[in-house]
């Protein structure tokens, strides 16, 4: 196991950990196990224990540590469910990790104005089940049963963001608790505002590197009356994703559409007991009334046909849906069922819709010359798509050959006027490209941070840097 | 005319106009009317002229005379089409107006990826003239012919809102020029990103005092098939307002959702030459396919019925719609034809929709037992309204009176979970309802400020009172 460099150099101090242990008992830990568990996160990355780690309860226990960290100069690292991506919850300094699963009450659900309060630690799966018997549902899904706390701190989004937008359009407020210990409401519950700065948006994306989010409030949306599922095989992914592009130019309001190439297919068959062909595919939902919807599959399969999609198929029993979603949901652990052992080292590139099919082809070409075996799958509605690159992160042939890979995407989406992430963030993993894609909002980036945590205790070396 | 206590004091050294002059000539004016012109908006707030006026025609000349200020230590103000409601273009500590009305033209239009590149002098009107042919539209209406630079440093919004968003959801990404005289550009064109700070949504609403917004890339729309405009007369305010309430909780896709009280409806039959029933009515408008929106309509006719509307009317044909929102635009000069010679102090608070009925009720009730005329008018789809207080800047009973009811109105809107600016800003209008609303994040606001324009050069006074 990769042990971060940093991480035997810097301790909290005895008496911190003493302080917190005295406070907060069995909800202050510095058990080995639970340190481990919370340096690591989802992805490839060199994880780095944090010195102790503690559940609060509330925001104001929240604002009583920060007070006691900040008094200590330790640094603070918010974690919620641990699915991030790109080295996120790491402590490569040290410090306290703040485990929010305890704060995970659904606080207030306003049928009538179409929201919800919850803690942070809510998931995204808890707040959708205890939400159901009112006929509402949050959309953002980003595959994972990420907390909602740290979907706002990653401005996560997923399969239905084509549709209903991403953590940065449904989050209508933020209660957080500043690097100075103090608690705030970033908004309010009215939909719109123009009071002041967007301290709202300033959180969401910033990874608990301006401020821990102890509550949110979100939009809800109403349960469609009818939803269909789709799959849809192509001879070749050029078809599939020239199929996305058309559907999303004429305007037809799929809620999701997301690409699976052909190695991906086969992953998921594997890994979740399908078995579909072994083509590239997209699997595709419809919400509305139910002719809506009916309208809506009749005019994708028109489009698919077109483009030499073939066995097109929609289901609209819960089950088949159901299905078929948690296949998708589980293609990440799929792709890397395909090589036990090996790790996988995510890419996340964004680009308009325009240049989707290109940045696709060059990709896939670029993987297919390659040794390393890389599954492409992707929220194509949005221009978004990942592969899944198989690698033994101790081999470092493979680990360069990987990032040769990945630098010529990110290199290529920038061309593209696209981005270097879509959704899952900087973290570790993404900061020459944050600095490669903005570079000249950097500085201000940077004063933002010093401006608001000027003792870097807040997550400290990961997105900005500093 | 009342001139701003402070303007007199202030002026910008005489070697920076000098500067300024031997640069740019006659896009540099010193002329007293232009001057004057640029110190006002369309409020009741006290002007106060700058020092000199610059016509910039490219970012490259924005960021040279930001620098030329800067060495100089003198204010920055931008200005769009002076159509600000909270007294934001004003000089109230002299400096220098950059008046964008020379960077008007359209960049690019990708009508593949539905967005558009404009420099920040573009006005909606023009914007929407020039995508005609092209069966696109950019939504964002305040009403007044604003340009879009000024929109977005205001967060604009108005009656579209409800169903295309507002500035805040159109925004992709932002050229801009720093408090350094620095170049940045906020995002790219993916429809979404992951990476870093969003510095794009920090400077939409931020009122020309983070930072001078020089060219916006915006989302656009397909025009829909088919697009009705209807008025629905009330017997009564309260059923007027239940009608959109349940319009909205239903879930029906209104684009525009409109209310104007009983004066209201006067002051546009006098002003715009229309003969509507002087009662309270609902000006909507429906888009979507012929069908959809015909079912829209039916719809919303069947839940009007039932809170005692009458009249319900629907019109497709373009000059008729066009009549209508000609008028519903133009309420503002309306109202303030109803007292020749006074000015209007608008308010605009917006709270969650289950708030609406009764913070319009008690809005009205406070207004009847005054004797200031104000008329109320609002893009209720939001929980947005206004109310147009008419009166006397120089008498100082009547703007006591206003403040009074004013103060009422936002204590109300915060009490309902709202808040005190849906869309015309702080300014310097309202600085005090700010720190009540967002007294917890003001000193963040202000951090942020002072991180990004450590000399204080950038609209000095306006936003966070810095």
């Amino acid at each position: 196991m990769n042990i971060h460099p940093a991480a035997e150099n810097r301790h909290a101090p005895a008496a911190l950990l003493d302080a917190l242990a005295a406070r907060f008992a069995e909800r202050f830990s510095l058990n080995a196990a639970q340190r481990e568990a919370h340096g690591r996160d989802e992805s490839w990355h060199i994880p780095a224990a944090p010195d102790g780690v503690f559940y609060p309860e509330c925001t104001e226990e929240v604002a009583e540590a920060v007070k006691l960290c900040r008094a200590h100069k330790t640094p603070i690292i918010a974690f919620g469910a641990g699915t991030s991506l790109e080295g996120q919850v790491a402590a490569p300094s040290g410090g306290i990790s703040f485990d929010f699963s305890r704060m995970n009450r659904v606080l207030a659900v306003n049928a009538e104005d179409l929201d919800v309060r919850v803690g942070a630690g809510v998931t995204r799966k808890q707040l959708n089940e205890e939400l159901r018997d009112k006929g509402l549902f949050f959309p953002v899904d980003p595959g994972a049963n990420a907390t909602l706390g740290g979907m706002a701190a990653t401005r996560a989004s997923g399969t239905n963001a084509v549709r209903y937008g991403t953590m940065r359009e449904n989050v209508l407020s933020l209660k957080a608790v500043t690097a100075a210990g103090e608690v705030i409401e970033t908004g309010g519950r009215a939909r719109k505002s123009a009071a002041g700065y967007d301290m709202t948006h300033l959180l969401i994306g910033s990874e608990g590197t301006l401020g821990l989010i102890t509550e949110l409030s979100l939009k809800l949306y109403g349960v469609p009356e009818a939803m269909a599922a789709a799959v849809c095989a192509f001879a070749d992914i050029e078809g599939a994703v020239a199929s996305v592009i058309e559907t999303i130019q004429c305007g037809l309001p799929v809620a999701r559409i997301e690409i699976l190439d052909a190695l991906q297919v086969r992953a998921c068959n594997a890994y979740s007991k399908l078995s579909l062909p072994e083509q590239p595919m997209l699997f595709l939902e419809f919400h509305g009334s139910a002719k809506s919807v009916e309208e809506q599959a009749a005019e994708f399969g028109e489009i698919a046909s077109a483009h030499g999609g073939s066995g097109f198929d929609w289901a609209v029993k819960a089950e088949d849906r159901n299905r078929l979603w948690e296949a998708r949901h589980n293609a990440y652990y799929a792709a890397r069922a395909l090589a036990p052992g090996k790790n996988g080292m995510v890419t996340d590139v964004c680009v308009p819709i325009s240049q989707l099919a290109r940045c696709i082809r060059e990709t896939r070409a670029d993987l297919d010359a390659s040794s390393i075996l890389a599954p492409l799958v992707g929220h194509v509605g949005d221009g978004n798509f990942h592969t899944i690159m198989l690698i033994d992160p101790d081999d470092a042939g493979e680990v360069a050959e990987a990032k040769r890979l990945h630098d010529r995407m990110v290199t290529r989406a920038l061309a593209l006027g696209g981005t270097s992430t879509g959704e899952h963030g900087i973290g570790s993993g993404k900061q020459a490209f944050l600095a490669e894609e903005h570079g000249d909002t950097l500085p201000l980036m940077r004063a933002v941070k010093q401006a608001l945590d000027p003792e870097n205790l807040l997550n400290p070396g990961k997105l900005a840097g500093i």
